[in-house]
């Protein structure tokens, strides 16, 4: 089975998985908030669809790996579902702190409903995402449940971590690489990470195997972040579209600007003198280029991504979904390329 | 034991048990982010101490409930925690959704890091909590540990759909005594339901032994909220202290309003005319206690701790500390009188 077979048996069942557990509102005199969740799912409400949704990147990798590790990938579906709600947690909180009015191309829950519901969609989505590992007991011995839930937690605690850092390093600019591999590290590693760890574990794989499952998620994760950083300030969007899209513009502390900051050129200076304009951003981002940050991060990105795969290897997984699970990891990286 | 000596055993425990829980953010990167949570706990800053802190009712009703079914309280302490965390988390969030600049005497959360941050701080308090109970799992079969987190998650669950009817309800003049019962059940008695089950549990009760727990606790939280609707009206502080410690000048849809209202008498068309001023909140007060807004509080009040203490009978417990418990729950009770 290919890559996208694999999508196609897994997507719906996810749906299907995720909307059962978003159940657990769905009563007469909470109908609204129900709908709020749906929402933000990406089911209902207009432009609901595919692009509102997401890709569920993050249950698949779950699946996958429970199947590559020797698992029937069908009872690890709650699990999937667990960290797929986890991810929109923070997502509808983020959107809050980050005051963002769009996510997927619709307005934010915040946007929608206010401040003080979007907080508690997001609370909402928490508790749901745990009841969902809750249930694995059905399929799963209860210590391979809580094994799950204290692998699901201990990321929740380092998105919070990294969410933390995140604000505390805006409008800063001393921040050194150590400070950033901290914060990429819990807001986007720590997750995706989970899901391989949490998979392989589901699939019966041994604790090397799992622990190997765990850093291929890691560095994944990380890899991704850093390319995402290069898209950020030379991408198509950011070069040529709307100034929201530039990283720069946003004063974003992205890999390639912090390796600017560190280097204390032309790029440094204008950087300190405060936000980049919107007529500014080409040559700012040609200045960063110049003086290394583009060729840094780029290499980073292939430095994580190699190490990503070495682990991969080193779980040395099953086929036909192992092969699906490297074709996922070469998907996600060359998305930014 | 009187609950006195108890209280006396059992709260450095459960403050050195929650110290040890939010530890787990004691990193030297993101000090300030374990500080904000240490000063909402009552542990640090500016008025910290006893007063801060709040009373840990909901860890000792664990506790106690673990020792009058026969259990070893200091085995319950990771749950004990787990409660009064999620009481925290679900604090931090209201005051942020309800605006409130003080709590326990002291600037909130928000207040004094803004609301980004206090959101993260809520989250971390959530995640914590749940992590204190999976270390139920040393002392507990696996199966327990995931029991009692089970019956957590369904409070938190409560609790948001408690928090979504409170935000709904704002500003409406329609609202029937069900709607009032679906909010109070969701906001004050599905936790502390929660305790009285968890601690049941732990400590060995007979299935319905536990059941029995579970709805003393949830009566016993349906009375204190009436009871303290009373308070917010004819209260000392209600009637003679600032306007904002009335929940008529705050619009707060408690029982004897809803009373009130549904009495379609002088007391209802004066509040659908628009907020209570200061200087009317006393003669509003009367109004409504004549069309027999309190006499009917009070005597719902009255039947739901004959409920909840029949409950707790039922259950039958051992002494000394199932004495302790009907003594908590009298003055719990007893604090509205």
């Amino acid at each position: 089975m290919s890559l996208k077979q694999y999508f196609e048996a897994m997507l719906p069942e996810i749906e299907k998985e995720l909307q059962r557990q978003v159940a657990r509102l769905n009563a007469a005199n909470i109908r609204p908030f129900h709908d709020m969740l749906s929402y933000h799912m990406g089911w209902t409400g207009e432009g609901a669809g595919k692009e509102a949704a997401g890709k569920r990147i993050r249950p698949v990798s779950v699946l996958l790996t429970a199947a590559a590790s020797g698992g029937d990938w069908v009872s690890a579906l709650p699990a999937a579902a667990a960290v797929e709600l986890i991810h929109n947690f923070s997502l509808v909180h983020d959107d809050v702190q980050d005051n963002s009015p769009k996510r997927r191309g619709r307005p934010t829950v915040w946007k929608k409903w206010g401040v003080p519901m979007a907080i508690n969609v997001g609370d909402a989505l928490f508790v749901i995402a745990f009841q969902a590992l809750t249930d694995l007991s059905a399929s799963y011995p209860a210590e391979t449940a809580l094994r799950a839930a204290s692998i699901l937690q201990n990321a929740c605690l380092d998105l919070t971590r990294g969410q933390y850092l995140d604000m505390a390093y805006e409008g800063r600019c001393d921040l050194s690489l150590e400070d950033y591999w901290q914060m990429v590290g819990g807001k986007t590693s720590a997750l995706l990470s989970a899901c391989m760890e949490i998979g392989a574990l589901l699939g019966g794989a041994s604790a090397p195997q799992q622990e190997a499952c765990r850093q291929f998620g890691y560095r994944l994760g990380l890899a991704f972040q850093v390319q995402d950083d290069v898209l950020g300030v030379w991408g198509d969007e950011a070069v040529t579209g709307k100034s929201a899209a530039s990283d720069l513009a946003k004063g974003k502390n992205s890999l390639p600007v912090l390796y600017g900051l560190s280097k204390g050129g032309n790029f440094a200076e204008r950087w300190k003198r405060g936000p980049i304009q919107a007529d500014e951003i080409r040559e700012t981002a040609q200045a960063l280029e110049q003086e290394g940050g583009r060729k840094y991060a780029e290499e980073i990105a292939q430095r994580e991504t190699d190490a990503a795969l070495d682990c991969l290897k080193k779980a040395a997984l099953r086929a036909p979904a192992a092969d699906a699970l490297l074709e996922l990891a070469n998907a996600l990286l060359r998305r930014a390329q």
